[in-house]
């Protein structure tokens, strides 16, 4: 790929209006940047797709980032290092890091995280080993702490981070429910990941049926969708439950957000709703991936990704895909340079 | 009192519709009880106005209490034995309890609380002593919990929960913020209740003052009305801040709740909304009466009241008031038996 003298860029076309569509990124060719001192270059090897960049690509303010049409995409990308100015790192290394959507990405090396591939392979650094099965362990041990026997709702049960968090909650011995778009979806949930019950909640009646699934309430509510399926899970929390707020994707297309009306719910049951950033515990990633190591190689706990192949111009589309429900686990757009 | 041979109850005469008015009320004239064997008989010195009565009188089954048309209002009294066959209690005694809106009532003693009055005036104990004080007391020492220096919102400032939960707040060392709905309850706060700054929430500009006010963030939101301005203040929360789950008075009287469409700021600060009910509590009450007796003999703590004189039909024409705004402190119906 050395001979291939220069690399590409996603950038924000245009900000999106309800789902982020192909046509609304595009692409820009720039000489391939040449390491200096202190510096390495990377090839990337897998695009980590994530539904909170729908976020911050929104025409507003509010959000403490944002990404303007013409800047590059903000985004995660897992590879290789293929030139190295930088004592700690040596070309072949495999690294990942947020980096921006583009072919070839240069580092001073902060931020820049060592991937192990005996651990976990490459593709999953960007998914259920890197940041999303990061979020799941931290808040489902952490901070919603399940007893066994206790009942956890997963929404967007099928995604990245639910895939994770429902094995972690079936580890902590809770029965584990899932909602998700589609009824192959919910099966896969079902026969793949151990979840209990898994409700599309696309069907009329879904909510009976969660009604049925929890006649116990619910103590945890791992919520990665907000918007109308948590706000009738609220209903059905439990005394002293945590509703964990990982994500809030079915809100992201929307021009005005939607808060939960049945919050009051959390008063009567002594509740919570309780935010959470994976960053505040950047300090124990390397004891949480040793655990969940230990787990892939007893075949304990399963890394499940969605990879489309594509050059980085493809990003468009495969972010499209994201909110069109198609994965299983994280969406990853595979690089040609993806050995 | 003992020669008037009937009684008046306070009944819900039909579900109202916004702001409860009279009307909504009527009153039904019964025969004076005869307590039984180890019954005894209340006549009833206050009535304590309860917002959230508004709630629980909605023409809906979503809660888990309700009260119909035809039925006796639910409602706390603070009054005397006026005949015991009870071992327990003693003519004379001074008692409050959740005994229905009723000049005279019955009582087998259960759930019915003793008032020392040498610690506190007998219609404190529907307020500042009471449940409202209570709440304020353990909402804000157990789960607030708010460090010196640091930043409390109070929605409802001027209310029965929101003046103690002030006073409360300022013992803690915080710097305190209420709201409140007119000019003259916001200087009240500031210069009788040792508020720090006291925002009319009608004024346009509103917001900003209260950004002006908490340029550190927002590290405690007491919240006690909902609505836009509980909803504004969760774009100013704090990291790790805790938004206190008290009342939602403002969505009481609407068709369709609100939700808090700023919820995803939680999310980014990993803050919490936390439900709160102080019954959890009822172990710790006398241990909290207590320091509250100390603070009030010290002039340390006042129990602000609002108390209308009238006769027990004038109930329904009090609760409007209580949502039109006119109380500071504790809404209460003074009896023509109160000495």
């Amino acid at each position: 790929m050395q001979n291939e003298r220069s690399n590409l860029q996603v950038l924000l076309a245009r900000h999106p209006d309800g789902v982020a569509t192909a046509a609304d990124f595009t692409t820009r060719e720039t000489s391939l940047p040449e390491p200096g001192e202190g510096e390495l270059l990377i090839e990337s090897h897998y695009v980590g797709l994530d539904a909170a960049l729908r976020l911050i690509v929104r025409d507003s303010d509010e959000f403490l980032f944002r990404v303007r049409p013409g800047d590059r995409v903000h985004g995660s990308i897992a590879g290789r290092v293929i030139q190295s100015n930088h004592p700690d790192w040596h070309v072949g290394d495999f690294v990942s890091g947020s980096l921006g959507v583009q072919r070839y990405a240069l580092s001073d090396g902060s931020g820049l995280e060592r991937c192990d591939t005996t651990q976990a392979p490459l593709s999953a650094w960007l998914g259920g080993f890197g940041v999303s099965g990061l979020t799941a362990y931290f808040a489902l041990f952490d901070v919603c702490r399940p007893q066994p026997g206790q009942t956890v709702l997963i929404t967007g049960a099928a995604g990245a981070v639910g895939t994770m968090a429902g094995q972690f909650a079936k580890m902590a011995g809770a029965r584990v429910i899932g909602t998700a778009g589609d009824d192959d979806k919910c099966r896969w949930l079902v026969e793949e990941l151990g979840y209990d019950v898994a409700i599309n909640y696309r069907h009329a009646g879904w909510f009976e049926r969660l009604r049925e699934a929890a006649p116990e309430r619910l103590d945890v509510v791992f919520d990665n969708t907000g918007g109308d399926v948590m706000n009738q899970s609220l209903k059905l929390i439990g005394m002293h439950g945590t509703v964990l707020l990982c994500g809030s994707t079915s809100q992201y297309t929307e021009e005005a957000m939607q808060g939960p009306s049945n919050y009051i719910w959390l008063g009567t049951m002594r509740a919570r709703l309780q935010g959470f950033v994976v960053f505040d515990y950047a300090a124990r990633y390397a004891e949480a991936r040793a655990r969940m190591a230990g787990w892939i190689r007893d075949g304990r706990l399963k890394l499940p990704e969605t990879a489309v192949e594509g050059d980085i111009s493809e990003f468009g589309a495969v972010f499209e895909q994201l909110y069109r429900g198609v994965n299983r686990g994280k969406m990853l757009l595979k690089l040609p340079a993806a050995v």
